[in-house]
């Protein structure tokens, strides 16, 4: 077969990343293949301006991409570029077909072989991952060097490290072995074969901030282990997925194989095709990040599929004592800045004792503690706004807008949000962060999730009760990140055996370069499937192991 | 902590046999550590009569197990055995607490010495193996040596084989890391640690027919990865699983854990307890083996846990032609007869042309092809009763005894039931194989499960047909064993596609001393868990992934 021939090519070229990969996630030290700095000393002096001009030839453009169906365009920039791509919108009876015609020559390609030709995809996707990085900037509302960073390389990293768990997974056993049993006379022999076949079509659901980030995963993790994909991008940022799209269907066409194998799934304006893709029979997979009301949606009634959700919860920090005040509220500043708090795992509500913390500037009040995050707030983003939004980004949609508002009347303020005017754009929809006080027996408030620049200062009776509020909160919402600041070794054991319990990943003690709601990839889990916050984790054996089953056949040899 | 010690003697006596079997089910060459032979010469002079004795100590009293609650006796045994063991019906908000209560030490152990706890709990139970398998003939009616075997040695091997896959799962990240990532100025470094953390309280629906074969990997798979176990089992079959419960709370107590880890569940007559057990939000795991209905009710309605399933099939053969007519002939009648059928993995369907088939005794027609299989059928069992019931042993419950006199009208008879009188059991229900011919166009009655001592021979126009039909059968009802018999290499290639296409294990031409029927643990796979007769795989990653999550903390270093 002619196609089997050409993706062995991009195995071989691919091998040595492969086996790096591999040897990072049994190992989990740092470990990345794509450069994370858009210097021009790494990525060449000319690639800045190539990938803004390739992505700019997309805009007010039918996208290309060979798919049917009439074109529909449905995203609006937080930053106020104007976009007007148009994508196809291919019903749901022709994007299954296409997906499970394709499907048998890429099961029978085997586990090798797809993961050669998913690794040079994400090679593609890297050789133009400025163009990548302007359109994740322009729908998501990241600054420039976030996308670039987050929806680049950090997202690549994140697909690798998914056809490497989907690889080692599928490799686990051998594809043939002989079985040898003693008998009285003659040992009774049998040559046995193990074959990967995928579990049916697989839809990848993206979100709005994360495009690439939070699809990545899912997506080569189902391609790479013998599954069609479709893709349903979010309507208000299409267009990272969509050039993912096109360049997966590149090298899948050139490698021999079907391109249908990557499909986008667009809607119309005000469709539910989430919904019906979500319950087609045809659908074995969904990898879903989003809204807690539609992944809990997803659970119920995509009963046919794997559902695996990414959804929301309640982030905590504890706050007992520090020996560094100034790099204690630093870090939480910029944890709290960093895209306006639009990540799922920005921290939201912070647990300070009433009575204060000790630190090593002497002891600090709560009302010190809560003034001391809010100035460094202040100081990352309103005091010098055009260095401001390079932090803190635009405000991705109308709800995480009028969240701010909705919740300014349950605290006491202790920062208030505030529009900047964004020098490059000047429709941008830019907000500072909201910081208000809170009472611990307001917990009805803050025990939900208030996604987008809000976060709470909580006062709490001791660090024991901030622990009792954390297991409560957390354990009943859910959460992705936690974090605890202490000098004392006790309570991080405490909080420690407390995030066990609820089953959230905890950061101790970051004053410096490493942020909270930042994970790496390939040694960082992202989200543990252990909380209410998400039922599976990036990237594990569970998370890889149920997008394949294993047929085997037995005869005497 | 003293617990901690003592287990890690038992992974130090274990260390050997856990890294054999993960080399067994990295090569899956065949392996047992479980000798399967009842004879003397392995088993010594004593073994068989002590464990009959011991067997027969537990008959007419209250089963010895600390666990509160009214005592209750619900089996009858197909044999006519007088058992009247009554069992606790501990309250299921006791069950849930006391299992809650137990978790956190075992999860603080750690992999290895759970492996090596459960290791050992295999060990204990086989040094009881002749007790253990005289409770398995007397309560699901397998004869004594099919007993000894599937119930004891297979069944072990399959518990350790769960072991080796929980261990090398929970292992395949390192339970610490340094990770160092090149900065600016320094590199940022940090510590991380990787918690493995149980899913909570495991629940294990047993069934009648194999009460610890197909527990049993569920079972260890659980408690290996840190969640304590509930075993509810079979009304019909209770006493295999509560030796296995009583051994494992004494092994568990021994090395200074909760005896509540492992509980059992007895139900009252008529009553729902598995059903309400697998909707308490304290059980996140659930495996079950039994009826299609409560399958799938269990997956519809315990949506809070990972439910594996093990259901119903519609199990066929497709016969195209052979080089061994009376090997054939011989070893489908043997898959047909042993334990009457009541395997889940028995053929039910025997597709053959109506024009004939080619063999090395020359062109059988399709009713020489029937006839052949039936007369050795009953040259293994009717032919001489006091050999054919130690293969066909008694039958399991009333729902069996009726489908025979059920599906008799609904075909012509090639081979008739009758019952046997048993030498050593005179109330024993002894039923010999009905086989019945079949016409291609009564596919509406072929195409359900008629589990039971009940087969069909099926006349297609063709192979080509056949193969359509069993695409259309296993593809929609789905099966655990299908089985080839061809000279061709092209029918058996394109057997081999239908049977991907399918998801059902195939094997080609068994005409000696391997049947359809079994799956040697550490090589073959028990269903695929890609099709509807199962959702899951006896043993594979995915078996084992979903049972525990990953925790993780980090700090700077």
């Amino acid at each position: 077969m002619m196609g089997a021939m050409t993706e062995n090519r991009y195995y071989a070229t691919h091998a040595e990343t492969l086996d790096r990969a591999l040897t990072a996630i049994r190992e989990r030290d740092y470990w990345s293949p794509y450069p994370e700095s858009p210097s021009p000393r790494v990525y060449g002096e000319n690639a800045a301006a190539e990938g803004k001009a390739a992505f700019e030839s997309y805009l007010g453009k039918p996208f290309p991409i060979d798919q049917p169906g009439e074109r529909v365009a449905t995203e609006s920039s937080p930053f106020g570029i104007a976009l007007d791509i148009a994508y196809p919108h291919t019903d749901v009876d022709t994007l299954m077909a296409h997906a499970q015609q394709a499907m048998p020559a890429w099961r029978d390609a085997g586990p090798q072989t797809r993961a050669g030709v998913c690794i040079e995809i994400l090679s593609r996707v890297h050789a133009n991952v400025f163009e990548l990085a302007n359109a994740v900037h322009a729908t998501s509302g990241q600054a420039f060097v976030m996308a670039f960073q987050a929806g680049g390389p950090h997202a690549l990293d994140r697909g690798l490290e998914a056809v490497a768990y989907a690889y080692a997974e599928q490799t686990r056993h051998p594809a043939a072995a002989q079985w040898t049993k003693p008998a009285k006379g003659e040992p009774l022999t049998m040559s046995k074969r193990f074959h990967v076949v995928p579990r049916g079509v697989a839809l990848v659901i993206g979100c709005n901030t994360f495009p690439t980030w939070n699809s990545y995963p899912g997506f080569f993790a189902s391609l790479a282990t013998g599954n069609p994909v479709v893709v349903k991008p979010h309507p208000g940022s299409v267009l990272p997925m969509a050039v993912t799209v096109r360049y997966a269907r590149e090298v899948l066409a050139e490698a021999g194989f079907d391109p249908n194998l990557v499909q986008l799934a667009t809607d119309l304006p005000g469709g539910t095709i989430a919904a019906t893709l979500a319950q087609r029979p045809e659908v074995k997979i969904i990898d879903f990040t989003g809204s807690g009301a539609f992944g809990e949606w997803l659970e119920a009634n995509a009963r046919q599929a794997a559902v695996y959700t990414e959804k929301s919860g309640v982030n905590t920090i504890v706050v007992d004592s520090t020996d560094d005040f100034a790099g204690m509220c630093g870090n939480i500043a910029f944890s709290l800045s960093l895209y306006s708090g639009q990540m799922c795992t920005t921290p939201q509500n912070i647990l300070v004792p009433a009575g204060g913390i000790a630190t090593d500037q002497g002891q600090k009040s709560y009302q010190e503690v809560a003034d001391g995050i809010a100035a460094a707030v202040h100081k990352l983003t309103a005091a010098d706004p055009a260095r401001g939004v390079e932090i803190i980004g635009a405000i991705a949609n109308e709800a995480n807008l009028r969240r701010i508002d909705a919740a300014r009347d349950h605290g006491e303020v202790v920062l208030d949000s505030k529009p900047l005017t964004h020098p490059t754009y000047p429709d941008a929809v830019v907000r500072t962060p909201l910081v208000l006080k809170q009472a611990a027996d307001n917990e009805n408030m803050f025990a939900s999730e208030w996604f987008g620049p809000i976060s709470f200062v909580v006062a709490t009776d001791s660090t024991e009760q901030s622990l009792q509020l954390f297991r409560r909160i957390v354990g009943g919402r859910g959460a992705l990140t936690a974090s605890v600041y202490s000098t004392d070794e006790k309570v991080l054991d405490a909080t420690e055996q407390a995030a066990l319990d609820v089953g959230v990943h905890l950061s101790c003690n970051l004053t410096g370069g490493v942020y909270v709601n930042q994970s790496a990839a390939f040694s960082d889990f992202h989200a543990s499937g252990a909380n209410a916050a998400a039922n599976a984790a990036l990237t594990d054996g569970a998370y890889v192991a149920n997008r394949f089953r294993i047929v085997q056949s037995r005869r005497h040899s």
